[in-house]
């Protein structure tokens, strides 16, 4: 609710000549000066740099895509949780490293000094350490902010929706974490995505990996996020990425390359590690194989193997995760090829549209695709950095987070779903028909009907009108798509009985049947849980039109 | 997720002795030196001041009133929209008058000045003109920032929810006005909130009174503040104020008199106000007693005059209303008596618990009631404060918002409410019993059943433990209020068979079912629908505990 002292303004504003002069032209360029205008505040009309409205069909598939990951994580017994939007600022502070510099800070107005949350990771530890909670099932689904460099073209924005799920708790080993990976999968699918590949690795298996080639420990990390790249490049450019810049001996990149060109079922993967005596000798790596040992069956129990790829080149997160670590891409998220990007480029020159390069444009977006679509992990030390040092302090955590905003436009992408999303759930739409002196429009009485359907639960609408053209209402229902119409007719109406009829039938219109009104409401209830689904219009959508 | 550069703190932290350095001991009094620190960053371990973290049941209800909420909305065809948090702040900038100083600024970090959003309702205004929209029906329930001083006792936080209808357009008189009413009640209703009075007036015929009864046009403001207490102080008291402080003459205050203290039905206020010469005789009253007039028919369509007070002494936003004005009061929400008042003291003394006075506490907090439920009205010339200084620019609206804040502590407070609540959404608990050295815990065949009422929708859990008790499992379920367990026996699991046994009926209990494997989840589905409703189990709640 606006306060009063908003509308002063507005009366100051509108009972005198200078609403003119105060207001700023929404269509005019940004530094061109309004014509009519005297003392114009100017200023152009628009959201923030890399943040936007959500409107209309996107809104709804949007929330279409979180209710079906909440119903999701809800089956799997989780709760959630709302943190504030913004947090202290030390809570933040010494978490992300360079990233550091990205987050948004409030203005110190006197008092606390607070920032925008950068993650709903940080104040998810921060709450589990606050409340001292000792195991926690919790999903978030909920908007970040990065002061970055927004790139549209890539989906970079300043102000995004993050989609986590995390198990805190001490369990036995890899319980929580197959659990995640059932979830990613019943997430994916229940999106109607399919064409999905899980690629998995575990950390201590890759640590292993580098100390058993001859990597020294404060190289691993550069090592590692050389090998990270061969998902997008082939192995001579990772190798010699390691050699040239890195400084790794050429026997030491060759040893590396034998392991981590190795991906496969988790079945074969395991047979293989288990074949090498050299890994085996390892403590760190014979405890991470150990580990994927012991969550085979796991995942054979939850039905998952097919999509999983035991992938030794994934490496995401290294530093972060300290367990079990996995990425989910799908065909259409991979970088585009060579020949791909030529046709694209072509298209666009046939256009005729060369774009103007902005600065914030990001320049090398065309040579990437969507990426993963899904990712996480084991992170066992996160908790600690907040509570006590102590054993009970530190709560080991293992997550998924849905790459949301990327989700959402490989679901729009999909041809002819939109067409079908309509941005209203109307299901009925009451109109009046009728002409001649005695014909009023029958305002109360669409309205006393509607309101009838509105008591039984039933989405309608009726035009504000008072006196319509039938076919002027007739329009405005199909335009919004709407599949049942309710019809008070002139001389029926008197007589107790309004026809309904259905909509979008194009030729075979149907000529409608006449009811008594009592009847009205229960005939269409059963007439519309025929023709759409309980879960939802645009849920199912989601699943009709699978990727 | 986070980014790697934040797990190379943790790893630089946990790897070495400095991690008792580094974090805070989250117990800790505010400014007392944790024991065991030595080089301790201090700070608690809090979210700021103002704002909460929501989890648990209170989690559960607030979705529940919003999801109850939302699909009124959609009943009503309805779409949402989703605006950024922040806006430039310029936008913001002279819309707030003195309140504006309550707007959190975001840091200078240069490029734009962005500010947290102080309402719903700029923002709307911003949208509707920014793209050029010339109808909408539009719903947006999200957080808002105030840097007030809060209130915690009377819910006066510095981050919270508003919950806004709104109608965008040029519709005829008072139709959309009549539908904010229906969405009113019905939504209030659909809370299970029953015992409530939406008081009504006009802006226009407000001011007509004034006008007829002498009053200056300077003064109108003033006197209109003085006459919007009524519902808190007797007559007397405002006639007083009238006089003394805002320099009525006496005879100005009594004709006032006259007017404000009369409420009733539309109806009967309606002819009260037709059968005024003077005030018929007045542009502006007269404009107003004819829009009620003309909306009567619809409130009656809507079959919603019950819940309805024509109020005359309702001036609520005076200033920045133009048409209708209405709020919504229930018993509960109205200021405690001297009586409750005293009795409240004399608790508090016996508690012996004398808190400490804090400057933040509202001093006057506990003389005041939860107050309105919801409110709203008529509000004509915002948009044109953004669009160009046209008929087209400037959309009129008219809306309603719904003080969930509020209806979130109401609907708390029922008695037996919170109790019935679970937090998690858990139908099916699945555990094993055995014994003897051939038993396994059956973990990988829980996982594997779990797995099977997933994929059939059924939300179900199962212990995260290789080989748990059945006892131990039994009250995991019970605690967590799940209605139902799947047992798998030692015998008979091999023989693919499970039971199925009703929890939670004490003395009565369930001996249980046996089921095959493959029936299962089909079985279970009917169980579960006959017990619980489809509307969702916290949502029925709210309807059976009427307030």
């Amino acid at each position: 609710m606006l306060r009063r002292t908003l509308t002063q303004v507005i009366r100051r504003m509108s009972s005198a000549a200078n609403v003119e002069a105060a207001v700023a032209a929404p269509t005019a360029a940004p530094q061109a000066a309004p014509k009519k205008e005297k003392k114009a505040v100017k200023y152009e009309l628009k959201v923030p740099k890399g943040t936007k409205d959500w409107a209309d069909k996107d809104m709804v598939v949007r929330e279409a895509i979180f209710d079906t990951l909440a119903k999701v994580f809800k089956r799997h017994g989780a709760v959630t949780i709302d943190t504030p939007v913004f947090e202290l600022r030390e809570i933040l502070a010494g978490k992300y490293g360079e990233d550091s510099k990205l987050i948004y800070n409030l203005e110190d107005q006197g008092g606390e000094l607070t920032s925008l949350r950068y993650d709903l990771t940080v104040p998810f530890a921060r709450f589990v350490a606050q409340n001292g909670i000792q195991a926690i099932k919790r999903y978030h689904i909920a908007k970040v902010y990065r002061r970055d460099q927004p790139a549209m073209t890539k989906g970079r924005m300043r102000e995004f929706y993050q989609c986590d799920f995390d198990v805190a708790g001490v369990y036995p080993t890899m319980i929580p974490d197959a659990e995640c990976l059932a979830i990613a999968v019943e997430g994916l699918t229940s999106l109607g995505i399919t064409n999905f590949t899980i690629k998995l690795n575990h950390r201590k298996i890759l640590d292993g990996i580098f100390q058993v080639c001859g990597v020294k420990e404060e190289d691993v990390r550069k090592v590692s996020s050389a090998v990270d790249k061969l998902d997008k490049a082939p192995w001579a450019d990772v190798k010699k990425e390691m050699c040239v810049e890195k400084g790794q001996p050429e026997e030491v990149a060759d040893k590396i390359g034998e392991y981590v060109q190795h991906k496969g079922s988790v079945k074969d993967m395991l047979e293989w590690l288990e074949g090498d005596a050299a890994l085996m000798a390892n403590e760190s790596a014979k405890t991470g194989i150990e580990e994927m040992r012991t969550a085979l069956p796991f995942m054979e129990s939850f039905g998952i193997t097919n999509y999983l790829s035991f992938d030794m080149s994934l490496a995401r997160g290294l530093d972060y995760y300290t367990g079990i670590i996995y990425e989910a891409v799908t065909e259409a998220s991979a970088p585009p090829t060579e020949e791909q990007k030529a046709a694209l480029k072509a298209a666009a020159e046939k256009d005729g549209k060369k774009k103007k390069k902005s600065k914030d444009d990001d320049d090398n977006s065309e040579n990437v695709g969507v990426g993963s679509i899904l990712a996480g992990g084991r992170y066992d030390n996160l908790v600690g950095m907040f509570a006590n040092n102590s054993k009970k302090g530190n709560i080991p955590c293992v997550g998924v987070s849905f790459g949301v905003e990327r989700l959402f436009s490989l679901i729009k992408s999909r041809p002819g779903l939109m067409e079908k999303v309509r941005p209203a759930a109307t299901q009925v739409y009451v109109m009046s028909m009728g002409g001649g002196p005695e014909y009023t429009g029958f305002l109360a009485e669409r309205m006393a009907v509607t309101h009838k359907l509105w008591e039984a639960g039933i989405e309608a609408e009726y035009m504000y009108k008072t006196k319509p053209k039938y076919p002027q209402q007739f329009t405005a229902a199909e335009k919004a798509g709407c599949p049942f119409a309710v019809i008070l007719g002139q001389d029926e109406y008197p007589q107790g009985l309004v026809k309904i009829k259905e909509l979008g039938l194009g030729e075979e219109s149907d000529r409608g049947t006449d009811v008594k009104i009592e009847d009205l409401a229960q005939i269409l209830k059963e007439k519309i849980a025929n023709k759409t689904s309980s879960v939802g219009e645009v849920q199912k959508l989601l699943k009709d039109f699978t990727l």
